[in-house]
């Protein structure tokens, strides 16, 4: 068992709370039971160690046998040395240093299907929004997620909790610059929806119909005018009482829960 | 201008900060532009005293023009007075003393109309997703909202700050227990939906067509067996992809829109 809180192993994987760090070594820590559980299900090839108390062996055996049964190297480690490595508070014993995850932009959206449903976030730099609406495309069964270049690291540890594992359960392609991706689903036939309090068409009135992308904004000021007259439609959630506004996770999933339930009837 | 840290006045305000003072004095504290601002234009006879700082008022001018025009006690406070009296860390200049908004059950269910859509939390304690969820039942346009006894203060600052100013846009009532809620709900023929991913109906089969109200539960563990059963039908946003769930307030928010969608194609 880890007992050294001043090992260098520990402060290598405490490094990674660092973005500089992330980005030279291509590794992120998944922090709690339910991250290491759809890290170590979904892409065990991308999970390295698995570290976790002995408490928390025993309460997420289930984990820790997967884990084994992949082959993948699991540490005993002391509460003290999970805590020394970890970024939040209660990582309740268990976590995970693991391989980045993204992929370039055509490959995340290569083998769209004929109705493809992307989610793409642009300038997003709050980290449990960013987290929130990879989850809740994630739950609306969208295809992609891409990630603009000027957002938050999605590797953060607040982003990837906030996902509750959905970064390894969808393609995610980070880095690319707004108008790449916004060209490359144009050059796939995708739709381009900005998802924009200032739209003039309506949710309802949006055409879901065919193979389409929402682009979202930063949670503050939303799309800049540039990027929403170079999406084929700008729609806003209509607001009925009187909330000036939703939240950016909240329109988001609204907005891919419209897409699905029309692509559910579709089908 | 008040500029005294130490006064009984900032002591009187900062003490709001604790459920038991806000109980007895039945008052709380609305900090921010936007809270002051919504307060102030929704419900000036619940607003007993604004502060703001010199930079705040002429930042925020309208608000103070609005608060002058209501007749509202506006006192000019320095930043650190203001800064003692709240609860938020960077409350931005401004903050109002306002009497609890809160009806009896009786009240916010009176005048309901025909198709009548309502909201129930029960059992909700994390501050930020009960705000979030209020402000999301006011953009889908719901008629009231009920909040039970066993939940979060509804005044508490973070429940507030989440509300966005929606506290002040829709009737909402406290400190009912669910069986008087769930009562008093069926008496005026109003149908019950226990929102849960342990429904077994999906949320695009939902009987979305007459007067129904959503009763969403718990963040960790959702409705208890006795409430889903006291409800008419218990229904589950579909998950189309591999996310576990949604949290509560996206589930609360696509499950009112849904609401507030077959409410417009009715009308």
């Amino acid at each position: 068992m880890l007992t050294n809180t001043r090992s260098d192993r520990v402060k290598a994987v405490r490094a990674l709370s660092r973005r500089s760090v992330r980005s030279r070594t291509g590794e992120f820590l998944a922090e709690g039971p339910q991250a290491v559980r759809e890290a170590v299900a979904f892409r065990p090839a991308h999970v390295r160690d698995v570290y976790v108390t002995p408490e928390a062996a025993e309460r997420h055996a289930a984990i820790v046998e997967a884990a084994r049964a992949a082959e993948l190297w699991v540490h005993e480690v002391s509460p003290e040395v999970l805590a020394a490595m970890c970024d939040t508070e209660s990582p309740q014993g268990i976590a995970a240093v693991c391989r980045v995850v993204d992929v370039p932009l055509e490959e995340a959206l290569a083998g769209l299907p004929a109705d493809a449903l992307v989610c793409v976030l642009t300038h997003v730099r709050d980290p449990g929004n960013a987290g929130t609406v990879i989850r809740g495309a994630d739950a609306a069964g969208a295809d992609a997620v891409i990630v603009s270049d000027a957002s938050v690291d999605i590797y953060n540890s607040k982003v990837v909790r906030s996902t509750v594992g959905s970064l390894w359960h969808l393609p995610v392609s980070t880095g690319s610059t707004v108008p790449e991706i916004l060209d490359a689903l144009r050059a796939r036939g995708i739709t381009l929806l900005a998802a924009d309090g200032a739209g003039t068409t309506l949710l309802h009135d949006a055409d879901l119909g065919g193979p389409h992308a929402w682009v979202m904004g930063n949670e503050a000021w939303g799309l800049p005018q540039e990027v929403r007259d170079a999406c084929d439609d700008v729609v806003r959630v209509p607001i009925h009482g009187h909330a000036e506004s939703l939240n950016l996770a909240m329109a988001a999933t609204v907005c891919l829960y419209a897409s699905a339930e029309a692509r559910r009837t579709r089908r």
